[in-house]
């Protein structure tokens, strides 16, 4: 298979774990006989400081014209701290979702049966977890009207039904494929924007009659996924809620430094952690990089439609857990010090096991 | 001390909760030598079915003339499942907090020893957190315009300055007196309203020197609750984002059951269970009233200034405890049956130890 791949490392630890995505998706091609192709591009902060522009121009065609992405992270301490900063790196993140029109963020929640002591959760409650979210990713609070005054700021809130009904959908068609049940998150009992949700859910149910659905309010649901994280299978979510539910969810999976994400919607997919750029660790080869791993393996099962590639990719990595290696962040007390290593060299024993 | 509580059960378990409160108020005053008088209101759904209003103006009246008012909780499935029910019962909630000015909702994350095995988190993680979180309660999105169109509907999440400012100085307030670390929770990477958040928390901070500020965003401050309770100390954030993180720290206390609130503001304090009306546990004696209890103490603290009363309430619940009596939220597998008890058998050895 023929395939151009674009890599855009971004900010922070980004740079480095997007390097070993990259090389996972090198080994793959090599072994199974695939032509990959490969470009790079700036995004976030990285983009700034070359351009002075979070997702410039060059990136964005870049973008259109590649069959996959993999995504690294965006952000920089220096803009957070700073609330009257006018360009940030997000920026460059949110444009690049609108810009290819990337709807639906798929984060599926998978625990490796040899990461299940390194959660702050017991295990008894953690095992047998295994939850796919649908978070909704260019509608809602952040892409609405924002409006700053002398004494006040605000942004608006705001659904449309189309964007509602096509992530409930494909949240929908992939309860089919599991467990047929399906969880839908929201604030009805305050926010209108979730009335129109729940509302569109609802309609839309009626097409998918075999699937149990059960519409949860946000807070009801960060409380739930800690206690019964099992009651969890597909859920669908809008953007604000998908971002904190998710990251909370990152902490059944043991650490973020294992999450995958893939964004897809009307072109392109791009594919991600769910960690974000992490300065402190940057550039010290400290970071895990099995999420940019993982979100390769994604790639190629839902871009490039190669299963059986992706399977070599995630059996790769539960192998080198199997082996007892480790980085920093899925280490407990019981790891051996010289069973945690950097990066780079975990990065290895993953590429050795394809 | 004389002084006149309104009690206002409200919904589902509020009803038999609120009762065993109202019952240790009773129970401090004779001990204590005080003289409160009760009077009682309807609000929520019992409100709606009396009277067509969620909050009745005789309810209102009579929260405006009391010193104290204790509550219980409010909501009924019968309108979550209709997106477009007119009247609600969350509306009389609403209406209240904005009626009576209680822009501070104090959430203490207290953990009871005796039920650290009963989180799902591990009790080392567990073991030493203490979280006083300050919720910003009649602003944000839950009172911003709401509007409905043919396809869309859409919420204002809005801030004032002074909103913020308020809120935050109780908070830093709250902090001097304990660890002089206040954690403010936003997403200020991608909202305006975040942005005034933080920046006006950044000047409030300037007058408390001693103070150390660390600024979280919410999707990292959710994974983080989990990750590393111990990390938290007092934490201040908006109306939307203190639903989610105090209902998700719930995990930490081991039930939703164990947790109080008091909402200030201008005038009358309103002292509330952080758990919701429970109708599929209703009228059945199942339900903790430990949360009411503990209202009850902070209502003896912060309203009335009974700092001694309000430990003898806490320390009876603590007794409790220690006596291995529990409720069934609470309970483990290392519970004897025959030390399960229903609300007003708990309440009664509650009342016993005052
Ligand atoms: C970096 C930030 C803007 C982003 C978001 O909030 O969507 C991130 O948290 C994510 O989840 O991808
Ligand atoms: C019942 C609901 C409207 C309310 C809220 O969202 O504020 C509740 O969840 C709470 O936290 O008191």
């Amino acid at each position: 298979m023929r395939k151009h791949i674009l890599v855009v490392p971004g900010d922070g630890i980004g740079q480095e774990v997007t390097q070993v995505g990259k090389k996972v998706l090198e080994r793959v091609a090599e072994k199974f006989g695939h032509d990959f192709t490969y470009d790079e591009a700036l995004i976030g902060h990285v983009a700034i400081e070359a351009t002075g522009d979070p997702l410039p121009e060059e990136t964005l065609v870049k973008m259109r014209s590649s069959d996959a992405i993999l995504f690294g992270a965006v952000g920089h301490a220096k803009y957070d701290n700073d609330p009257n900063a006018k360009v940030r790196p997000e920026q460059g993140l949110l444009k690049m979702r609108k810009e290819l029109g990337l709807f639906a963020n798929l984060r599926p929640i998978k625990l490796f049966d040899e990461l299940l002591a390194s959660s702050s959760i017991k295990p008894e409650i953690l095992k047998g977890s295994d939850i796919l979210f649908f978070r909704e990713l260019t509608g809602d609070v952040y892409f609405g009207e924002k409006k700053r005054t002398e004494d006040s700021a605000s942004d608006l809130m705001i659904y449309h039904r189309y964007e509602v009904e096509r992530i409930a959908r494909k949240a929908f068609d992939a309860a089919m494929t599991r467990g047929k049940k399906l969880m839908s998150v929201d604030k009805a009992n305050v926010l209108e924007s979730s009335r129109l949700w729940r509302e569109v859910v609802q309609e839309v149910s009626k097409d998918y009659p075999e699937v149990t659905v059960e519409h949860q309010f946000i807070d009801a649901a960060a409380m739930l996924l800690i206690k019964d994280p099992k009651r969890f299978d597909v859920v669908v979510l809008g953007n604000l809620f998908g971002d904190i539910l998710t990251d909370e969810a990152s902490q059944i999976a043991g650490s973020m430094g294992m999450l995958a994400s893939a964004s897809i919607g009307e072109s392109t997919g791009v594919y991600e952690p769910i960690h974000g750029s992490a300065h402190d660790i940057a550039g010290k080869n400290l970071a895990n990089p099995m999420a940019s791993v993982l979100s390769a393996a994604l790639l190629l099962d839902i871009s490039f439609g190669l299963k059986e590639e992706s399977e070599a990719v995630i059996s790769a990595v539960d192998a080198v857990l199997k082996a007892g290696f480790r980085t920093g962040d899925i280490a407990d007390e019981n790891t051996p010090k010289e069973m945690i290593l950097g990066t780079q060299e975990i990065g290895e024993e993953i590429l050795k096991r394809i």
